[in-house]
């Protein structure tokens, strides 16, 4: 159980989105949603390929849905066989998280009684990654003969489709290939499907391409003996972002990997996740449903990692489909980067550099609204263009769209991104990230708002107006705390950064600064950075206002609220929504600062906010969970924090997140919950803090969890670390290239660059205070050429 | 017709509110509704006092109405005669617009054929601001006994009351009375009537009260004859902020009066009437509808205008009942105050002190909001708290609240009153007014956007950010054209105000810079005043951006977003509203503000954006016509500034304006139109413009205006106007007690003191521009302790 994922029975009509989020397959490149072989657009199958968006008139823009190079459709003496429709005795369908690999096995009755079974196995290859690998089986309980349609389906489900246009199919020299040409860009794209029979007993009868204008189909007959019937399905996909000739190149991959024994293919992709789990597995003993839930919140954000490019991010729905338009949004940097960044060093990086590479969408979005410097896009595809529209949601009640200001007002996205590299930054040491684009971008990040902010001269202070923070219940509101300490940190790093380079390289910073004029804002900058008002009190314990007046909004209980719902899916928030004029928040937003500056804020201030807001959060988006477990973690409250934990590792387990905003899809995988997952165990209930040197250890263990295992790599330095409810152990997984230190329970010491050492530790009850800072440091110490471990895959 | 309003005909049911508004009449002490005798509260009967609010629970605090003393029922054979429900012959009901009286004859036919006519005068007396006069007359077409019950319905109508508690009938000496107290806040309130019957043929049977708890009546059957029966009424209106016991003081105004002879006491009040025409009246000839309309709005800005008092101002329903609240809005300094100034200086003053009187209310409001200085209420009651609720409308769908920022955003609000101040100032040369409470007000206005305002630092300006200006579908804005132009208006009649008092009045000036710790404001004023952003171009005919960001806004037309609506009173604006995210507005915006700022906008400018915003106007505000009235006539596009004259001019006559938005009543007397009427005709059509010591004439009469003779005050001196199309004729009224010139076309002429002059003109077609600034000069060269004549009542 603890490394599959299983479900059984026939799909009832929820279930079928809720598996095909749950059991996507997906290797960066191409994700694969977990439905059937035999399924179509009804049942939302979908292919999607990372970077590849479209747009149709000004309907929204969205990934492009392939070709479906999955469909197997089995039939008997005229009967289609079919999981929704037919007779069936048996069904499961599973994901080995471990490989990657998606499993499916059906026993259908026929109504002469025979019964028929098939079984597949497919992967989205790592190892080589235009591909999706199928093995179908069939076998009956009788001889008989069995009609076999295998091949690529054209006609697919799109949301603001169709995307695909100049559809043809052709086969060639028994390859099947759909292509076309995107609607937008006329970006070519093409699918091909070879299917490698087997040398055996069974006859094959009557191979031949059907195609359509849309579809490429081969169908046969087999006759079935005693062992059943296997065969291997390749399916390449290619595109012209990435190839000149993606119909030739398809066909090539095809070929090529059709020559390549099915077992082998599966050994070098699985070899490959074995190597990525080396870098992340976290075995917690005692608790098996949390080890699941953990490593399928690991394992889809492995999956959908575009780990062969820095021009791609992570969608906020991840691979599953075109929902939230494909769009790349803070989630990434806030909520799935501190996964990669403790695991993946190198697939942080990547992640990051996308934002360089959409630096100037960034800039086109400041100068679109009048600012200078990088607004980065609330929903970022390709370009770095915001794809997010000005009516994001449609009123239930009269059907109009509903002006939200996600796109307009959450500014906060350009610190979030800046925050992500500053972490990155700290935690691994590594500097080249400024000179490969990442000063570029905390400079015009910093650029943006300094054109963005206001000065109050009757207050001396100054000031973030008319923004939407975290909370998108209360939009275009004034000094949003997260966002006034999100630009102020934004300020500090602009002036770290230019201070390290200044110091260390000093002919690139002199070109920058003259590149980008940025002289005088640098200056203005320093001047404005320390004066940006915080809504914080000095009097450790008092619940901070999420924004000017947040505390005059009517003071209503969450229940209450809900009850004045008049319809399902009504939109709480917006010009008229039931939270906009009450306390009620979306999800974390003063807490979700508290988190992330954890460091700056007294136990008595978490403790009173997070008593505050919690009682106050609907958390209606996935991102919400995670904080309060978080700082619950911090506070002692251990079963709080473990509650919330699970809530976020288990959001597309158990499938219960909201589908419908107003009358808006928004289902799908949701990468950022599994990402606040990994951060609720590790920085919550392991209470693992990696600082400059020194990991802090305090941890906050579930009673029924008896022991915890972790690799986390901290400075390039992969360590192993093992907790229980009496020690901490921390062993070098490689002898340590540089000094680092352990704190646990506020006292340091020294590592043993090659061997394990435990420390003991009391039970610990309280609240977490102060312990980081024991052995924070001035990160200009750490040095800044330090050369790094890269342990993870290339 | 030019003096009188008729009305004929049995009323539909739109009918009766609408004769209820139109036929209104008062005394600025006591408004009492154009309903019928036999009405009671299902058809709006109203007695509104002028400064008395109440409130219940947390409902809305509006005006109390008054326990109705104007009942009157007449019965034939026990048939209750009502124009609503018996046979009704005949029935007319008018106004007299130069006396000042209702009056009203209605024939019945009863069950048995007889024809039994009443006819009833009625006054709100000027001479004696607490009565109610009435005489009622009953004949018949054979001799007969009519049943007459007259007396004081204490069952009114009430939007969010009750607002009477403890109401106890009584009877002394023949006199009925109800006394009551407010719910909120025990305001005793006496209303008593006291009937003098005729001595005569008539035999009257059986006088005697009947007392309920909340109503007096008193019922007696008479037997007529030939000519009929006559008696008279009066009711007196007492309340507990005027007098010490109500009841006494009612009950003795009563008999005092019921002593007087009906025919006198209509003699002094209609020869108050008369003398308040003579300083007001413009005689149109050609045009009788125009005359009519333009008569009808000024009797209703006279009748309602609190002449007693300088601790109340004008509602934006007038008396008319208890509509928006009983609240005065900006409405009256900017759109009423310019009548009042150019005909009863002394009233105008006396509407502006209100404004000082009420400035602790503004204080407290700003302090509210977290400001300094003085936050004038949006909705502005006694104490000058803020009677404005955060949900206004209640929307259509949903049969939610919405919220609406009228009360916290619409900041201009003090800015429109310092407008009004210095208006008065430089019309009238009156400086008292500073020393009378003014220049507190004025200082303290511009101390409110001194905290108010930002500072840009990236574009190095001062703005006025998240406002709702005068068009209020487009809530929380920045940079409002018309709210910047007037935030930095106040600024520099605060400078001027203080260089004024400085120069003239120093122990006064030092003693309130003290008193206010002033000095230190001031002097940022003076720094901050030249740098508030305005959104205009330096470049003439240019359309200025109602706010930052209007043309981003889609460019739809009236029509088609009319033809969106779901719901015939769905409310426009709000978050949701359907002009909302358009560039579809209210009312007058920057038009209102060009009009305002006249002289500081070329032609060309006043041009592009009178075209612009014209065809994106709802109108839905009565306040909006005469803005494109009056730069429509400045262009010479006297159609369209006829057209908009007589709009604003009919309001209440058509009684055509909006009765609900959302599902408010929002029905009602709009004397901001009447206001807007004289506007349009004196500064529109007349073109006529006193600017200090001149008067500028720049004549656009319509074609069919033969002749146009009007009084007009300037700096406190009468003189009588006469234009025709070929000649301007000034006469002063008095002899001149200071220098005044006139200038035609540009060229200025000093005037006779005490001849008549004419000044020929060729009939000017091209638009205006600059000629009011031939004779514009500062100020300060008027002298400041000039001594007015003050033609106006007492």
């Amino acid at each position: 159980m603890e490394w599959k994922i299983s479900e059984t029975g026939r799909p009832a009509p929820g279930d079928i989105e809720r598996r095909g989020n749950k059991l996507l397959i997906s290797n960066g490149y191409i994700g694969y949603r977990g439905t059937l072989e035999e399924f179509n657009r009804d049942q939302k199958t979908a292919t999607i390929v990372s970077g590849l968006y479209d747009r149709v008139a000004h309907l929204w823009r969205e990934p492009v849905n392939l070709p479906n190079g999955g469909f197997v459709q089995i039939g008997y003496a005229g009967e289609l066989l079919h999981v929704l429709t037919s007779k069936v005795i048996d069904h499961s369908q599973s994901l080995d998280l471990q490989h990657a690999v998606h499993e499916r096995q059906t026993t259908f009755e026929t109504s002469d009684g025979t019964r028929i079974t098939i079984r597949s196995r497919r992967f989205a290859s790592l190892a080589r990654r235009n591909l999706l690998c199928m093995e179908f089986s069939v076998s009956a309980d009788r001889a008989c003969e069995i009609d076999i349609c295998t091949g690529i389906e054209g006609n697919v489900w799109d949301i603001n489709g169709p995307h695909l246009t100049a559809l043809a199919a052709r086969e060639q020299k028994g390859i099947l290939s759909v292509s076309a040409v995107t609607h937008e860009n006329a970006i070519q794209i093409a699918v091909s499907e070879a299917v490698v029979l087997p040398s055996g007993r069974n006859r094959v009868y009557g191979q031949g391409a059907q195609l359509s204008a849309a579809s490429a189909f081969r169908e046969f007959r087999v006759a079935l003996v005693k062992d059943g019937f296997t065969f291997h399905k390749i399916v390449a996909h290619a595109f012209g972002l990435d190839c000149e000739d993606p119909l030739a190149t398809s066909r090539q991959l095809c070929r090529q990997a059709a020559g390549v024994d099915f077992e082998t293919l599966l050994a070098e992709h699985a070899a490959l996740w074995r190597q990525r789990w080396e870098n992340c597995d976290i075995q917690i003993e005692g608790d098996p449903a949390a080890q699941q839930a953990l490593r399928f919140s690991m394992y889809h954000l492995l999956a959908i990692v575009p780990a062969h490019t820095a021009r791609a991010s992570i969608p906020a729905r991840g691979m599953s489909g075109q929902m939230y338009k494909g769009a790349i949004f803070w989630d990434t940097e806030i909520f799935m980067l501190p996964f990669f960044t403790h695991a993946f060093p190198r697939l942080a990086r990547n992640l990051l550099l996308y934002r360089y590479h959409t630096l100037d969408g960034a800039r086109r979005k400041a100068r679109e609204y009048g600012y200078r410097g990088a607004f980065y896009a609330w929903e970022s595809q390709d370009s770095g263009d915001d794809a997010c529209t000005l009516f994001n949601v449609t009123d239930v009640f009269t059907h109009r769209p509903i002006r939200t200001y996600f796109r307009d007002k959450q500014v906060h996205i350009s610190a979030d991104i800046a925050y992500a590299f500053w972490q990155y930054f700290t935690l691994t040491g590594d500097a080249s990230i400024w000179i490969e684009g990442g000063a570029e971008v905390i400079f015009e990040c910093a650029r943006f708002y300094l054109a963005y902010i206001y000065y109050n001269p009757d207050r001396r202070r100054y000031e973030i107006l008319d923004v939407t923070g975290p909370d998108e219940y209360h939009e275009r509101v004034h000094n949003n705390a997260f966002t006034n300490r999100m630009v102020a940190h934004t300020f500090e790093v602009c002036l770290k950064v230019a201070a390290l380079l200044r110091q260390h390289s000093r002919g690139f910073y002199d070109g920058l600064m003259e590149a980008l004029c940025f002289e005088s804002d640098l200056a203005a900058i320093a001047q404005i950075a320390p004066r940006v008002f915080q809504p914080d009190s000095a009097v450790p314990g008092t619940v901070i206002p999420q924004f000017d007046g947040y505390f005059t909004l009517e003071n209503v209980s969450l229940p209450t609220l809900l009850g004045r719902k008049l319809h399902p899916t009504e939109y709480f928030g917006g010009g008229s929504g039931l939270a906009t004029t009450t306390q009620i928040i979306k999800q974390a937003d003063v807490v979700l600062m508290l988190s992330l500056f954890s460091e700056r804020y007294p136990t008595e201030t978490k403790s009173a906010n997070w008593e505050y807001y919690e009682s106050r959060t609907e958390h209606g988006s996935s991102l919400s969970t995670c904080s309060y477990a978080l700082i619950a973690a911090q506070l002692g409250k251990v079963d709080w924090a473990y509650q919330y934990f699970m809530k976020t590792a288990t959001i597309d387990l158990a499938g219960e997140a909201k589908q419908y905003v107003g009358e808006l899809y928004i289902g799908g995988t949701h990468p950022a919950g599994n990402g606040g997952a990994w951060m609720s165990a590790v920085f919550g209930l392991c209470g693992i803090h990696c600082v400059d040197l020194c990991i802090a250890i305090n941890p906050h263990l579930p009673a029924h969890w008896s022991k915890v295992t972790l690799p986390i790599i901290c400075q390039g330095q992969m360590l192993r670390i093992t907790l229980t409810h009496e020690a901490v152990t921390v062993l070098p997984v490689v002898p340590l290239e540089a000094q680092l230190s352990v704190s646990v329970e506020g006292s340091v010491h020294p590592l043993d660059p090659t061997a394990e050492t435990t420390f003991p530790y009391h039970a610990w009850q309280g609240a977490e205070n102060g312990l980081e800072n024991a052995c924070r440091a001035e990160i200009a110490s750490t040095g800044f050429d330090r050369v790094h471990g890269e342990p993870c895959e290339s």
